[in-house]
């Protein structure tokens, strides 16, 4: 991977595309490139237990997401989802988010995350061991 | 439907959610949105016959996406997408669309659509028929 | 609508196809089917106040589907998801469906639907309301 | 994995789940394996090059699904499809698939393509290439 792109992206992760990703146009269809998004982003914060879809107490909610496309892929290509943290705030994160194929960046995004209360749906504020592992990501 | 509405949008498509829109928080999927605006534009378009997705000489990429969401809605929620053209240039047009659930915005955002030639890619001008249509609708 | 078509099918629900909903090969993908099935049998449930997949005790697990594609249908058709109910047991209910485009069956399948405790999720008898519905549409 | 999955299953393809496969009841949802299917088999027949889903002459289209659900699974479990083809006719081909977490079958089902010209969507003879391949999975 190219020096440029480790300086940008703090995590990596591997999609399979699949035959649904592409479209009548014969590649991955520009909506499916949110769900590699939210797959890499939620599957990171799963794992680092920052985050427990079914039973947390905090949920993670997408207020805003954009997205450039620069080069076409298509199902069967293995891409991967590179990521950072651009900036904390008290309860919401933006993530900078981009699509590789074979180290060339394809697409590239942000969404913004902000972390409510699951029962109220109220932003809460970003615990400090949450808050360590987004800073070890900030670029 | 408010006056401010209709003056932000000239073309009202209605949604059906489905099942599969929701995701683990009852709501549905920030990337679910991105479809709903697919659908409305190329429907349109198709419907104004200057879109043939299957035989025309010309198809429109998606080169940028963006969305910003308001109020969750879910399944089975009775949805209009929104939309006009923001901008035509030589061969691309901004859209502006909204998703709207009973008369209120709930999320809003663009897509940036390039027309090109189905076999090389290369973009093509948007042809006189095509633009008037498009001009129909602009804002 | 056909005789033969009313009598095999009770409830009738509309599906606008999506962009999303064809593949490669420029025709609904056959997975989609399936998503038209859930929406319509779903649906139904809720209107009919039986299913609250929010707030319920009880949610209906999927444990068999299955799909006979006839004719290939394509975005951005109008279909109907046409169901009845084949068989109801103690917790469990077979739905008949059919997808329509124009009066004609383009796709026939059935799913299975168990109604289960949404915490342990074991399986709990129908309760009579729920019963009385599902008799009304049964075939 | 144990001998009875391998005998039964000839080709074994890793699955990603994503955030979008899970429904609102925290599992991957009926509709999705039908999905992993698709991807797991399409992917071979390109592999092997005896299906160009884009150039070739010949594309399958799928006449016959279907799928018994026996253990949930959820984003982010990985999981594997296994296959093999239960039976090789003059134009169609029966594919028996499991889906897999851990070695364990959580779900199994079938599908029938029937390999038409991409024209006039014509069953056409599977060639001996192709039927080479499919002999060496079938069981």
């Amino acid at each position: 991977m190219s020096l440029s792109i480790k300086k940008k992206f703090k995590v990596f992760f591997k999609i399979n595309t699949r035959w649904s990703d592409n479209d009548v146009y014969h590649h991955v269809n520009n909506v499916v490139y949110y769900s590699y998004f939210d797959t890499a982003v939620n599957n990171f914060l799963i794992e680092k237990k920052v985050l427990d879809i079914t039973n947390g107490k905090i949920i993670g909610l997408v207020v805003e997401t954009k997205c450039n496309y620069y080069h076409p892929v298509a199902f069967p290509d293995q891409l991967t989802v590179g990521f950072s943290v651009k900036k904390i705030g008290n309860s919401s994160v933006i993530y900078n988010l981009g699509i590789l194929k074979k180290n060339k960046i394809v697409a590239e995004g942000h969404f913004v995350h902000v972390y409510v209360d699951r029962k109220n749906r109220k932003p809460t504020k970003i615990n400090p061991k949450f808050r360590a592992i987004l800073q070890e990501i900030l670029v």
